[in-house]
Formats: structure tokens, C-alpha cells, sequence
């Protein structure tokens, strides 16, 4: 039995990696960098994405996928009330998007028209298909309360990421959060990973991670490591 | 190909429930009021745990099994530590415990030593086959950054489980978390149910929650509702 499933995996995995290369052509095709968002739910996924959408949209036409367990489509409402072009995949009940969900989900958006995709993920930690969806930079995004031993207690996440975002970090005051200690472990699991601490509510820190993206969308970078699909 | 991946989930979660009944079955003939604790990671779990053992360990004798995705074990320790008999497993990646490493778990632990066991799971909200291990009472520990809007995003994991532990109330001043919002939709999924809203940093609340569970013991009071093997 447990070889049986591991082979399913296997094959699931392979077919997946399969349909994240065609995206990733299709995106590239239409001139599009796709930042696929990773967090635990809570971390402040939509409210980032919200803020992004906010401070980008009058340089950038701005397109959003939206993964939720559900059909409510509240966070894709989010998204399109701050200026983006939004779709809902309702993944029901599986805890992360695959790579299908969201070759269909490209297929509803106009594709010719966007210059930035936001692909929200749903908020699972540890499924590595998480991160092949044909998305040119994968962004994880953690949170001050959440605590500074994730890096070491997620290694596979932390080392598999192109960027982390450290969100929160307005409540640093009152949690038990080391920074130094968080951004050890992420540097001895992924040397030179980008690391963006800032605060969605307060609001420190976003301007840099604006710039980030902006320079993303503005010289082309579809991600100097590319681990997407060689992983 | 969906087709197939459904059938296997079938028949994973259908042996899964056959093994919870033998473990419930091991846990009733050695007098053990079990508690499965679900979270997403950085909710609290281990300083909940760390906190009941504390509390309770002059009253009761205390085990607990400590789900964990890598082989790291800091959380069986720091159940050690503070006073309980502590088993590691190891789920090799995968996001939730299942019945059978419970199973595996419990035949490592001195069961006619034991008064209460603590089951510290993995940290998916969402898998289902995480509230079918054989365990008396079903535990949703949430945490007040995590958002309020979580009742109405994972409605089954709400409406699936036996008490909800609202940690972080510490944080109140500092978050967007409204706490009749929250509890108005756990009511709305599951109502009745036991909500203990308290903090592990400050002590606050803590109180409620270690008399409740001292009671389920002293009473062996097994869960009024039963979910655990209906669901």
C-alpha cells in the first residue's frame, strides 16, 4: 500500500510538472511574470496582494488567481475591488493549487492584457506541487506570530522558495519572534535568498517590496534561479 | 485520472477509520481521555501542551504524542521536559497525522500509566482523515493573528471539530481579529460548541481551559459528541 500511493504521487507529481511547463510558456508568450504567493493562512496573502495592486496599478495591468478550499471568491472580490483582473479557483477542499487549476484559470483571463500575475495559493506549508504551478518566482510569506522556528521546522518549503516575505513585523513587539533567528535559518537552507520583513497593517517596509516587483515587471526577470521546474 | 484519485482517497480514509476504532478501542480499555489537537502552525500547540502538562501534571499522569513533518522531535522534548511521557513521529512530509502512526505511536507509550493523552498534530486545516485517529475530543486551537474570517474560510474543519481554543487574546489591541465576528461563525457551523479563548503568553484565560480538561478526565467524559469515528 504504501508503495502503491507513492507511485500515484509520483505520477500525479510528473503530469503536474508537465502542465506547469506549459503555463510557464504561455506566460512568457504573452510578455506576463507570475508570482505564485505561499503562506499559511493568516499570513496576510490577500492583504499583500490588495496593497500590491493598490500602489502598482496605474504602471501595470495587474492579473490575480485566486486559490480558495471554497466557492465564496471573497478574497478575488478583494483583489478586483483594488484594481486587478481577478479569477476564483475553488480547489474544493485540496489545500494548494496545481499546476491545471491554474492553466485553467489562464485560460478565463486575458492573458494579452497583463503585465503581472499574482497567483494566490491556497496555504499549505509542505505539498512541494505547491511551488510547480509554471509561476516564475515562488514567494512565501511569513509572519511575525507565526514564529521564528519555521525555517527550521519547514526546511523543504524555506529551501524550495525564491523569496520570503516576513509580514507583521509591526507586532514585533509583543511576540516572541527573533529575526536574526528566522533569517539563520533561511540563509543556511537557501544562501542569499531575498528577504522582505514589512508590515500589510502599518505599512513599513512595502515600499521596497513594491520597487521589488516593479523591477520584476519592468526589466522582464523571470527569476535567475528558475527552480520551478528544475525541482 | 480524477476519478482514480478519488477512489484512492476512499479507500485511504475508509482503512484509516478502521484503524481509529481499534485505537479508540486501546484508549477506552486503558482508561485514557484522549485530546487531537489541530492547528495551523504557530497557533500555539506546543506551548498549550507545554502549559496543560505544567498545570496538570501533579493530578494526572500525562502522555503525548507529538506529530511532527521531519525528524526533528524539539516538540516531544519540550512535552518531556515539562513533565509528560513523549513519543515523536515522524510523518516523513506528509501534513497530518493518520491512524495508523497514532496506532504505532500508542504501542510505544506505557498506556495503563497514563490518565491523558495529548495528540499534537501536524498543522492542515483542512485534510479531513486529521480528525479520524481515535481520540475522544477534537481540539481546533486558533490564534487571533490568524484573522477572524477563518470559521467562514474552512467551514468543515470548524463545523468537524468538538472545542476551539482561541490562543493569542494577548494580541487583541494589535490585531484585526473581532471576536463575536469569529464566534458568531462558529456558531453558525457548529452550534454549542466550546470555545476557550486565552493566551499562553500571558496566563490569561489558561485557567478555563486546564479545569475543563482536568473534568473530561476526572469524569471520563469521552466526548458528548462522538464526531471522531461518525464523520
Amino acid at each position: 500500500m504504501p508503495v502503491k500511493t507513492i507511485q500515484v504521487s509520483e505520477n500525479v507529481l510528473r503530469t503536474n510538472r508537465q502542465i506547469a511547463q506549459q503555463n510557464r510558456a504561455g506566460l512568457d508568450a504573452a510578455g506576463i511574470v507570475a508570482l505564485n504567493l505561499i503562506a499559511l493562512p493568516g499570513a496576510g496573502k490577500t492583504s499583500l496582494i490588495e496593497q500590491t495592486i493598490r500602489s502598482l496599478r496605474n504602471r501595470m495591468r495587474i492579473g490575480v488567481i485566486n486559490g480558495d478550499t471554497s466557492a465564496a471568491g471573497m478574497d478575488a472580490e478583494r483583489a478586483e475591488k483594488a484594481g486587478a483582473i481577478a479569477v476564483h479557483v475553488n480547489t474544493a477542499g485540496k489545500c494548494h493549487l496545481v499546476a491545471g487549476m491554474v492553466r485553467d484559470a489562464m485560460a478565463r483571463l486575458p492573458l494579452q492584457d497583463i503585465d503581472l500575475l499574482l497567483i494566490e495559493n491556497v496555504g499549505s506549508m509542505i505539498c512541494p506541487s505547491s511551488r510547480q504551478l509554471g509561476s516564475h518566482w515562488n514567494v512565501l510569506i511569513a509572519s511575525t506570530p507565526e514564529g521564528h522556528d519555521k525555517p527550521y521546522k519547514f526546511p523543504r518549503m524555506y529551501g524550495g522558495v525564491d523569496a520570503v516575505v516576513i509580514n507583521k513585523i509591526d507586532l514585533l513587539p509583543y511576540v516572541s519572534f527573533d529575526l536574526n533567528y528566522f533569517k539563520g535559518g533561511v540563509e543556511a537552507l537557501n544562501r542569499g535568498l531575498l528577504t522582505f520583513p514589512l508590515s500589510c497593517f502599518s505599512g513599513l517596509g512595502l515600499v521596497t517590496w513594491f520597487d521589488w516587483v516593479e523591477s520584476m515587471v519592468a526589466t522582464g526577470d523571470r527569476g535567475f534561479r528558475q527552480r520551478v521546474l528544475a525541482s
